[in-house]
């Protein structure tokens, strides 16, 4: 990706304000704008590039529930209160998204975000009261005052980088903190990087389908609401994406533009009388055509003394092109299938791009949107590459072909083993739905509270967890390709300690099966602090970052767990301490077991 | 659904800003706040709830390219511009969603807001200069004034109700007025309404499926980001649902806020001396128990005594459990698979139920969140009746049962057909992400410019429109049941001169062999204006009222069409008249196609 492919103007979030400011010569109100945006801070509210209000209250009513009970779980000795425990929550998946082997996280930016602002407000505390009250519950007059003191300064987090590569039962993210806080945030953390994370993903299988080809995201009118198209348009960008058609999002965060026309532009043109017509400066020479029209029909006439099927092309279709052509003479693309590709859009393309290229401008391209995109792709640079040799000139060829119609994974992969012509993949519903999969299974658990062990065993085996907060190392080959992920839980001292002869012990978490010795050429740690004593990381956590480091740790991947079918499982390990400590918690539970006549 | 499950409190909105307004004994500032809110409108800005901040800038890029098409396609001789041509779009959809026959219409309330408040603002044009600008395309000196004047009140918008029944082809909306404000809105109204009518859809076949249990959405941390959460809770009661777990939504718009314990609430719990003990006072006689732990160790040990293994229950789930009704003891509620339903979970809450009946208090019910529902919920109901025996009382066995995990219209049907004891389905990602069919393919197509109509051709045969402006009717017959949709065109003229005898003739849009007569009993015009003359509908379109509306405007479907196998397609027609129009239309395009080689 190109760095000139993202804008440079100022946001829209300074140039709203600018504006508004500037259409007040009173001064002082420049200072109120200030003064009601520290009032919103104050209050706790954040406006991500002004798309979305997070509070607190976007969470599940049990989260308030259990941090009530918690608060009122207080030791009348100490007053310590449970609520102020300290705990540890992970943040994990525990299935890949879109039958893959491999996810994508993002979203970290919001978080951060988050962080800076986050607090309860007033009106927050007088909502929970009411919904309390509605309940018949008359909670106690010091929790609303509880609430309001709450120090997030108090939690700590580390997660993996904005764009990393990422595997399951891994933590994602490692909350340490007093319970009530880590609770409080778990639904809030969930709902800000589930679906980041599974868009990314889903863009980077895309870019990876298309195998070089551009990846351009369109869906915004498909997306699950606004603000799901925010979100899916902004973390396609993470994944690989090279570009939306989304002005707002698009705008906001620097990310390529991308635009044509509809099918409503080209059929409501019905004759070559609904053109209105005008002169366009020939780009070289600065002379003008007075008509462009009649160039156009000059190029069409001759190529139909050659090609009669030129002079049958649809005139309708033939004048909303011109009109557009007048219009954006530097950017002229068109849409081909409002009729017949082939008969029509493909000819009438090729008749206004070579009228523009006698004044000097080269077409940029054309967009299928339905129809058999390989036949027609291939038929439509046939037909370029035709005229082009009649012409003596070699400009169509390299016409940019655009594709366009219920693209997915699949479909592009289909289209690179038929054969096609197509330069660009335009993905709308399957990219901002993530179709195939349309959410990811995060989940946020507690592993470790009063330096406890904490476990969930499940009635389904695989919703179990693994206890203790963990170290996370990344070990890599001497190629600098990743071997696998080791946990290590706090015993563990420290890795290098657990290197013997350059190699190092490794357990499947819960398999005792698996095990194995790994030679360690080199590693890193997974997991940095992204908010510690009250301070979010410096580090730039913002979409084209993210973008550029996913490219980069998307290479460390070996391509059996990229591949599309039965791709290879990543490696995910535990030292043998930790492995023994896990087994013997599992041995506690089941000792205290009981079977369920049904099994 | 009953009334009182909605809250009757005032909204976040006037909670907030009257507690800004509090917090400053200067007057000026509430001044300012009220200056600044108007300022925001001033400049475009909608917030729906505070939740979304809905801008023109929400939509393509290729709707700016065109509307600046429209506006350079100038008459030179009246000045009239292209962008004013008088233009009719509509919307509609092709298939409804989960494989399903019917739609539930839902969104207008957020349609309707974004009408009060649209224009371009200073920012939103100085935004799209800057976008033309950075692709070397420098816009007429004009087009920024020309967007900034732009007169939304020259659009009207006629819709169906919120909460209607709606079905493929039939016009969802109608947008009538200059060609340029048509366009404008095509991405901004699609994406404001297909997603809520996608979940609300979704909604009303969970409910359809429960068959009288009820529908709770439990699904925010699962949404596709925030906006999507937000959408998904909202539209959801649309559909039936009766409850959220969502706070922040579910306050909102008044909706019923649900909410009981995690995994990692019981799981925290170790050992019954983890229970910070406290009395509680006897509901009924006011006394009060020294120790409620002691009160349930007693309990424990009678049952015991008769169940031996009662004594063997998991003692840090009950811990828990014990926690949780200190703090609630008018709402105990308890997740039973921690470690195991049958012989730990369902036994503790037993025994904690006990021991708040004991004090007065009626324990509310239990949620089981893995395993086979089916089963346990039958167990869990087996086990209460037979401790309800032994004891000789009778409140035990009304514990409502909640279920989660997974759930689904397929597992809910499959639950219903195995047979089961669930009160309460609690749907989580497959209702806030519509996980079977996560887009609508809603569309918004030009039908009709400058009196003369618009079809489109596509080359995918299902991709083709109708021309012309629609009034649509909706017959029913003699017991309220609807019979079809017709749909009249501009010269059929009121639809009561086309009724013979009592009779009328409908014809299948293109389907030429499918035609019939049909006796009309009683009709009603499908659409209402909802913006005309730079004035909004006054009906009410909250969600309440929309659910209200649903419940009764499902009654008038064929059961046929709204069951899970193989439904029947509704039926959609046009006149006579309209037929033949389209017919003609149709050919008049063919006679200038070309086959393509493929062919």
């Amino acid at each position: 990706m190109d760095q000139q492919d993202f804008l440079t103007e100022t946001t829209l979030e300074s140039v709203i304000f600018s504006d508004i400011i500037n259409n007040f010569s009173d001064n002082s109100f420049t200072k109120n704008v200030k003064e009601y945006d520290a009032t919103l801070e104050k209050y706790g509210f954040t406006y991500n590039n002004l798309s979305y209000v997070v509070t607190l209250l976007l969470t599940d009513w049990y989260q308030l529930t259990m941090s009530y009970a918690y608060y009122m779980c207080q030791d009348k000795e100490t007053g310590m209160r449970r609520a102020e425990m300290p705990a540890v929550f992970e943040m994990f998946f525990r299935t890949c998204p879109f039958g893959g082997q491999y996810t994508i996280f993002a979203g970290l930016d919001k978080v951060v975000d988050v962080f800076k602002h986050i607090r309860f407000t007033h009106s927050d505390v007088d909502i929970i009261k009411n919904i309390f009250h509605s309940k018949g519950c008359d909670i106690d007059e010091g929790f609303g005052e509880y609430l309001l003191n709450l120090d997030f300064t108090k939690v700590t987090v580390s997660s993996v980088r904005h764009g990393e590569v990422i595997f399951p039962t891994t933590p994602v993210m490692i909350i340490e903190g007093p319970l009530i806080l880590g609770q409080l945030l778990e639904t809030l953390l969930l709902v800000l990087v589930s679906y980041p994370t599974l868009v990314a993903t889903c863009a980077r299988r895309l870019v990876n389908a298309a195998q070089g080809k551009k990846v351009y995201e369109f869906g915004l009118r498909r997306a699950q609401g606004p603000g799901g198209a925010d979100d899916a348009t902004k973390y396609s960008q993470v994944g690989g994406c090279s570009g939306t058609s989304h002005v707002k999002c698009g705008y906001v965060n620097n990310i390529n533009i991308i635009g044509t026309i509809a099918h409503s532009f080209v059929s409501g043109f019905k004759r070559l009388s609904d053109v209105k017509d005008q002169a366009i400066t020939n780009k070289i020479t600065n002379q003008h055509t007075d008509s462009f029209l009649t160039s156009v029909l000059v190029v069409r006439q001759k190529l139909g003394k050659q090609f009669p099927e030129y002079l049958e092309t649809k005139e309708g279709e033939l004048a909303a092109f011109i009109q557009y052509a007048i219009t954006f003479p530097r950017g002229f693309a068109a849409l081909l299938d409002t009729y017949n590709t082939i008969s029509s859009g493909i000819k009438n393309y090729i008749i206004v791009a070579i009228a523009l290229h006698e004044l000097g401008f080269i077409a940029i391209g054309v967009r299928l949107d339905s129809g058999d995109l390989s036949y027609l792709s291939i038929e439509c640079r046939n037909e370029l590459i035709r005229i082009d040799q009649f012409l003596g000139t070699d400009f169509l060829k390299s016409t940019v072909i655009f594709v366009s119609n219920e693209l997915s994974e699949e479909v592009i992969l289909s289209l690179q083993s038929q054969g096609h012509s197509i330069d660009v993949f335009a993905v709308g519903t399957h990219l901002v739905t993530c179709k195939q999969t349309p959410a990811l299974g995060m989940v946020y658990k507690l592993c470790e509270l009063n330096g406890e062990p904490v476990m969930k065993f499940s009635e389904d085996e695989g919703k179990s967890t693994l206890p203790y907060r963990k170290n996370v190392y990344r070990l890599y080959d001497s190629l600098g390709i990743i071997v696998l992920d080791l946990m290590l839980y706090k015993d563990d001292g420290n890795i290098d300690d657990l290197i013997k002869n350059g190699k190092i012990y490794c357990r499947h978490p819960v398999i005792s099966q698996k095990k194995s010795y790994h030679q360690v050429i080199s590693y890193k740690k997974l997991h940095h602090y992204i908010w510690k004593d009250g301070i979010a990381t410096s580090e730039d956590t913002s979409v084209y970052t993210a973008k550029i480091y996913c490219e980069q740790a998307i290479l460390t991947v070996r391509p059996d767990i990229l591949r599309f079918v039965n791709p290879t499982p990543a490696k995910i390990s535990v030292t043998r301490k930790f492995h023994a400590i896990i087994e013997e918690l599992t041995d506690q539970n089941k000792d205290h077991e009981f079977y369920d006549k049904q099994m």
